[in-house]
C-alpha cells in the first residue's frame, strides 16, 4: 500500500478509556489514526443512532491523543468519524478495546462497541470490535490498568491482516473477545444464542414508589464452537458476523408455512 | 389451544400512538392482550436496554386500552412485559404497528421496533414486528388518522398462523412492512443492504457554535428480492430473520486467510 492507511478508532467507553488508548497504540504503528468517540461512557445503546437531537463536536487532547469528542453514541462517532473529520472512507474502523467481554446473539444488538463495528460496515469500511473480558466488578471502573497485551497482540494480528488483504468475502465485521487471563490460542467461533436468562429487581425509592433495575445471570451450559465457550476457557474468540439476519430457510417452505399447508 | 394465548403488544412511537391501538384492535380477538410500551416515541434506538438507569412503570389508560407505560426504551418495555406484567413467557409478542417503514440491514440494528421483537425472540417468544410506510413528511405524526387496512389483516394473518403452529423452524422475528398504498399481494423477501446514504448537515446555533444533523438520501436501485424492492413497488414485505449473524462462511477458509495463506 502506498499510501497510509487510515484507521478511525472509536469505542462506547467513552474517550478517557484506557482501552481506546491501549488501541490507539496498536494501529498508530499501522497508519494515520483518527480517534473519534463519545464524550461519555455509552454501553448497552448498540446501533443507536441520534435522529432525534443533534450533535455536537469538540476537538480536545485526552490521554496523549488527539480526539473528538462527540456528544451521541457510538454509532454517531463512527458516522461524524467517516463523513466530517476524516471526510472519506477509512481503510479500517476498530471500536474498542472495550471493558468488557460483548458476546454472544445479544452482544450483537445490544452492543454500543460492535454497535458501532456495523454501523462502519455498513458505511463500507472494514471493521473490527474488540472487548476485554473484565470481572463483572471491575466493568465500570474504566481507568484502572489492565494487562492489554494479549489483546493488543490480537488486533494487531487482524489489523494487519486486513490492511493487508482486505476482509474475507461474506465477513463484515470481526468481534474479537479477548479473555482476562488469556492463553496463545485464538478460535473462530460462532454467537453464543444467549448469554444471559434475565432478571428484575424491584427497589422502592425514598418516596415508596417502585423502580426496577434490569439484571441478568449467565447462562452456564456455552456449547462448544461458540464465542462464550472459547471464552470462559481461556481463548481469544474472533466471531465473523455478517450485516444480513435474514433466516437462513427454504422460502417456498416458508410459504407454505404461510399458506398453512404445515404445520 | 385450551387456555387463551397470551399476547404482549409494544412499540417504539409510545402508546399514544394510532398504530398501537390498530395492533390491539387486531391482538383482542386472537387471545388475551398486554399492551406494555414506552412512555414516549423511542425510534432509532435499536435493541437499546436500559442497565446504567432504574425504570419506572405507570398503569394507565389510553385509547380505550389499559396499558403499562415505560419510561425506557421499547426493549425495556418487552422485558418488564414478559418478566413483570404477565410474568411468564407469552404466545407472541407483537412490536407495532410503526408510523414508517423498517426496511434493510440497518433497521434490524437501529430500529427500535425491530429491536424489541429481537429481544422477544431472545426471551423465547414468537415475534413479529410491523410497520407501515408513511410519507416522510409524515413520520413524526403519530395521531393522523390512517388506514390500517392493509397492515391489520397481514398482522392477523401471520399471528394467526403462528398461534396454530408455531414460528416456522430457523425463524425468529418476522419483520413486517406494509406500503402506504397497499396492493393485496405479499413478498416473502430478505434485507435489502442498505437503504440509506449517509448525509450531515452542518449547521451554527444561535451563539455561533456549530453543531450536526445526521440524515440520509434513499438508495434508488432496490435489488429485486429485497424488502426495499417489494415496499416502493407496493407489495406488503414479510421478511424472516434470524438472531444469529455468524457470517455464513467456511471457518477453513477463514483460518487460512488469518494465517495469510489467502489474499
Amino acid at each position: 500500500m502506498n499510501r497510509k492507511p487510515k484507521i478511525l478508532i472509536t469505542n462506547d467507553d467513552g474517550l478517557y478509556s484506557a482501552g481506546l488508548k491501549a488501541s490507539y497504540e496498536v494501529l498508530k504503528e499501522l497508519g494515520e489514526v483518527f480517534v473519534v468517540a463519545p464524550a461519555v461512557q455509552k454501553s448497552g445503546v448498540g446501533r443507536s443512532i441520534s435522529i432525534m437531537e443533534p450533535i455536537r463536536v469538540s476537538k480536545v487532547h485526552v490521554n496523549g491523543m488527539t480526539s473528538y469528542a462527540v456528544d451521541g453514541t457510538p454509532t454517531d462517532a463512527v458516522i461524524i468519524g467517516i463523513h466530517e473529520i476524516i471526510g472519506e472512507l477509512p481503510d479500517l474502523v476498530v471500536s474498542g478495546i472495550n471493558m468488557g467481554e460483548n458476546i454472544s446473539t445479544e452482544a450483537v444488538t445490544t452492543s454500543g462497541t460492535v454497535g458501532a463495528a456495523l454501523e462502519a460496515a455498513t458505511q463500507g469500511s472494514a471493521a473490527i470490535a474488540i472487548s476485554l473480558e473484565v470481572p463483572d466488578t471491575d466493568k465500570f471502573e474504566l481507568f484502572k490498568p489492565r494487562d492489554f497485551t494479549a489483546a493488543k497482540s490480537v488486533l494487531r494480528k487482524v489489523a494487519e491482516r486486513i490492511l493487508s488483504d482486505g476482509m474475507p468475502e461474506g465477513v463484515d465485521v470481526f468481534n474479537i473477545n479477548v479473555p482476562s487471563q488469556p492463553s496463545a490460542e485464538i478460535e473462530f467461533t460462532r454467537l453464543a444464542r444467549r448469554l444471559y436468562v434475565t432478571r428484575i429487581e424491584e427497589r422502592l425509592d425514598p418516596r415508596g414508589r417502585k423502580y426496577y433495575w434490569i439484571d441478568g445471570i449467565e447462562i452456564e451450559d456455552a456449547e462448544e464452537g461458540t464465542d462464550l465457550h472459547a471464552l470462559r476457557n481461556g481463548r481469544t474468540s474472533i466471531t465473523p458476523l455478517t450485516l444480513d439476519s435474514t433466516a437462513r430457510i427454504d422460502f417456498n417452505k416458508l410459504r407454505r408455512w404461510f399458506d398453512g399447508g404445515e404445520g
